[in-house]
């Protein structure tokens, strides 16, 4: 496949609500949709959608619409779902559990092979198929088993420590709930934060100030 | 406070982020910044912060720069931090749990006054200091209690129905963990959506096609 270059940050952000939907119309068995319908279903016009698909060569027929099963597997694999990424997780507390258990890693291009916390109530314990291991066990782990993406469910200040020794053992992809800055401090990483703290005080933002 | 006009959704992300670190200046017992200083913080240009800060009229003076306390507080007061707002959460499985024990609901401008769930293992227990009550009590619990904003920890699928029962009761605010489209049913409520599946699909993509 030929390098993409300079799609912007927006258009990356919107093809996994295209796939999500066209994943959904797969499986209800729907063949063709028109652009109008799919427009409709996800929410942006059928250009906005037109123009963000021509940056990967464009799908679909004038006047014909999109298959969906096609274009489906072509944003798949555009967004590269069939790597199966090797990928640790720290921080076996609720919210970690929470993303072992429901989020679907090979789904979306990754496959959980460890988890570590520090607790000894949960070191042994298994979680998602996993035994939870002593973070001490990091170093020994990721040098035999090579990940390439860490998820960091643990707090802010154990952050700091984590990513400089996964980040020495090679790893440079980041699913991160912390607060901890990782792209400030490892300007070469790819780091995907989720700022739940962030979501919710925009949405404190939009209640206190209605759009007229 | 006079109404803000047309201030655009990617201003308003960014002033979470300045809260955050501006808060931490503030413990930190940090008087004064810079407005260098402060972009070097936060990882935006001095310039693309002081526009921002112009939506709301402007802070700061040039060549003094900002005093900490003074901005966290008037950011804080923007986004409407002390309101209390009164919420109700759905699911107290592993990601309710998480969100309701981790959150400080009542630092990020709401209060949560009930939770629910309809497993019985969960009914009766406690979460958070709150006794989690059959979801069947929605209806009288939101009748007397009046909340003003539904957190949603429940598959996809019970959001439909959830919703719109909630819907009916007067809730128009909606932090919503699921993939249904709150938005596209309800297009007056304010619905933040956080779609951890999509942020992992971009961090897959981004990795897959790594920045020239």
């Amino acid at each position: 496949m030929p390098k993409r270059r300079n799609v912007s940050m927006s258009v990356v952000r919107r093809l996994p609500r295209y796939y999500r939907f066209l994943y959904q119309l797969k499986n209800k068995g729907v063949v063709r949709i028109s652009s109008t319908e799919l427009s409709q279903k996800i929410g942006l016009t059928a250009s906005q959608i037109r123009q963000d698909l021509n940056c990967f060569g464009g799908f679909g027929q004038q006047g014909y619409g999109y298959i969906v099963s096609q274009l489906c597997d072509e944003i798949g694999n555009i967004l590269g779902l069939s790597n199966g990424y090797r990928t640790v997780l720290f921080g076996a507390g609720n919210l970690g559990t929470a993303i072992a258990n429901h989020m679907s890693f090979q789904k979306e291009g990754f496959k959980l092979i460890g988890i570590f916390d520090s607790s000894p109530d949960k070191i042994g314990k298994t979680l998602a198929d996993i035994t939870i291991q002593d973070v001490k066990n990091t170093e020994d782990f990721c040098k035999r088993e090579k990940p390439v993406m860490a998820v960091f469910c643990v707090p802010r200040n154990a952050v700091d420590d984590l990513s400089s020794r996964i980040y020495k053992l090679g790893v440079r992809n980041f699913w991160n709930f912390s607060h901890y800055d990782i792209a400030m401090e490892y300007p070469d990483a790819v780091v995907e934060n989720v700022h739940l703290n962030d979501s919710l005080m925009t949405l404190c933002y939009r209640i206190s100030n209605p759009a007229e």
